[in-house]
């Protein structure tokens, strides 16, 4: 399997598996945003994911690529957080190469991924000085110097999946250990969404709904885990109040593919 | 979108598409064959649909990269019918080109496809003599000069994607007229594949289970289309039963791929 496929499997997996509490999944849609715009997404993305592997590029102008190779139907963005984790390991091939790569983002990188941001809903904090809305962000960017880096510093206290390009992707590598932990096959999938939602609030979640929306979604699912709640119930009670944690399923994605490449395998 | 694009969206979009009686959907897997196999092997085709739209190419040839590029997960065989039907029509862009790139088939396209049959699990009818097992058919296919063409037309009584080949696509046509017939969006997909579920007998359970067991699941869909049967019934009993008529779903794909072609929306 090439690291682009690999890539598109990982998006395709994760959001087959089910049930994954409050997320698009199998068993649900949300009424903007269906399975086939998510598997869309997975199949439309290929070309660009076959660049980076072949070509290498610059990371930034590749997740713009991917946008909007990507936003041509009505599901909105299904991947960006995914695509911030999956380029990295895609041109670097796994975590260590994805750590020079990032490393090695400059400022090009930071106008790119915020020409890119400009074209999808993905939602800031409010009180965000480098409002990627307002083109006087890239006049600030281009007066400071950012790299793609330092921006993802900037986002990082709000921002799990930013926080990965600054930790040496420490949950994504806990996904894939817990993926090999939890054995082959899609309940790997499902054991490891819960365990990390049991253990870390879901920043798209805390984006959307408040922290404390965010902590007390982490408690239920610890509470799955520990066998104190139902599954379902947990799962309904998140569709219906719109809590989708979506910063976990990016790394959800970047976990599959990284526990792809070291030989976990999905088909059992 | 490219043509190999909308041959994966094709695959894809009949897969999700639910509830399809007795057909692997997002409702329901085979204990062998999940909802991941068949996206599995959605994506790990495309570079055979690419490079057929690229470079062209014998469609023997073509057709058995694709099962090589798909048969490497425990799904087993999950498009061998939905190739045939598509990369005459990726090669020819539409059913006008499709029906020139049959003609023009010829003797190493019959024994390609012949090693491609191989590789599958395909079920022949019990009386046939060019058992795709048996190495003297390959033999006998040489001996008679027979061209890709002519095996269609050899299988063509029993088998209803071959029979596509000799005919013009007329069932592919009605699909693509059907989807266009019942507007956007899912939906369509369902109700296209209940209407020729309901019109003609599936081969592919015919040639499982015999030719009653087909015509009987087509007077159920007729009876389920007329309102007189329970749809989620049926399924269950055609699940129940191991009844999954495969090749209406082969030719809903080539349906899908011609109507996205034609402006069909698939996204509404």
């Amino acid at each position: 399997m090439s690291r682009a496929e690999r890539a598109q499997m990982a998006m395709m997996l994760e959001v087959s598996a089910y049930p994954k509490p409050g997320n698009v999944d199998r068993c649900h849609d949300y009424a903007d945003t269906r399975l086939e715009h998510f598997l869309a997404s997975t199949i439309l993305v290929r070309p660009v994911f076959d660049a980076a592997e072949r070509n290498g590029g610059r990371v930034g102008r590749l997740i713009r690529e991917a946008v909007l190779a990507t936003n041509n139907h009505s599901g909105g963005n299904t991947h960006f957080g995914a695509f911030i984790l999956l380029f990295p390991l895609v041109l670097g091939g796994d975590i260590e190469g994805a750590k020079a790569v990032v490393a090695g983002t400059d400022l090009e990188d930071a106008i790119d991924f915020y020409a890119a941001f400009g074209l999808t809903e993905v939602r800031m904090g409010k009180s965000d000085d480098l409002d990627v809305n307002d083109p006087a962000s890239v006049d600030a960017i281009r007066e400071r110097g950012m790299t793609l880096l330092d921006i993802m510093a900037y986002s990082a206290d709000r921002d799990m999946v930013a926080r990965e390009w600054t930790n040496g992707f420490r949950l994504t590598r806990r996904c894939a250990d817990l993926l090999h932990a939890h054995g082959p096959g899609r309940q790997a999938i499902v054991a490891s969404f819960l365990d990390l939602l049991a253990s870390v609030p879901d920043t798209f979640i805390a984006k959307k709904h408040g922290m404390e929306v965010a902590e007390k979604t982490m408690r239920c699912a610890a509470g799955v885990r520990a066998g104190d709640r139902d599954l379902a119930a947990f799962d309904a009670e998140c569709i219906e109040a719109g809590i989708n944690p979506g910063s976990i399923a990016d790394i959800i994605i970047a976990g599959i593919y990284v526990a792809l490449g070291e030989g976990w395998q999905w088909d059992s």
